[in-house]
């Protein structure tokens, strides 16, 4: 089978979660748990619901080893363009250095371009170098501040 | 009447595309005509039927002086949150410094909040440290690297 990427369907979702909570700054804010919480099978079910929001999956063998979320969105700006917004970007812990992760990255990438997106964009947390220097070798410019805040 | 926020109307459009093409950066990557091109009021169409998406006016007796757009999005991550995404924030150039944008940004904050996002995140242009002055006073922290890539 190889290496696949689609989008994910509700028989992911538990490995979906184990990966995103194998992680030391996730881990602080969210619960994996069998079976899961409902606050995570309600927000998978409003995600899929969403025509512009697609939540994808790297399978290895129909195993879930990655995950990201991209979304679309339409804004006045540049001629009435759709923008990209790559998110959650997740590998596997055993499964990273491989080149999986870009494999990943440029689907999501063509996927976007495939649904009329003139530009993509993401925030990478300053305190994630690796993810960082992966995402400029991939092509992405560090043109501006990502900023936050909490409600 | 003083000032005013809400979603924009259709009426709306003309004024802030006038505002968005009034700056250096913007105005060489899209046009304000009158009437205005297609491409901007199919756009308009598409912001207002997403639910998720608002695009938001700021009146001063009833002349728009400001504008924002501010998403939802649905994410899995903490536990299942939606996130507030701010974007094309702009006031008139004879509007700035007098506390409207502060009012707008709150405004939009506020509207977030009452959608039940728990984060509220943009994307600030290294280019324009106003910009980021002015958003680290309304609360946000600079932590992550906002990158893009054009398709």
């Amino acid at each position: 089978m190889g290496l696949q990427f689609m989008e994910a369907k509700e028989c992911h979702l538990p490995a979906i979660m184990r990966i995103l909570t194998d992680d030391a700054v996730a881990s602080k804010r969210d619960v994996y748990s069998e079976p899961l919480l409902p606050c995570y099978t309600e927000a998978f079910a409003k995600i899929s619901q969403d025509k512009g929001n697609f939540l994808i999956v790297a399978l290895e063998d129909d195993e879930v080893i990655g995950c990201l979320q991209l979304t679309l969105t339409q804004y006045l700006s540049r001629m009435g363009s759709i923008r990209a917004t790559i998110d959650t970007v997740r590998m596997a812990s055993g499964k990273r250095s491989k080149g999986y992760g870009t494999k990943m990255m440029q689907y999501a990438i063509a996927l976007a371009k495939e649904n009329g997106a003139q530009l993509v964009q993401l925030a990478a947390d300053k305190k994630r170098p690796d993810a960082l220097r992966f995402f400029e070798k991939l092509g992405f410019k560090n043109s501006h501040e990502g900023m936050k805040m909490q409600l």
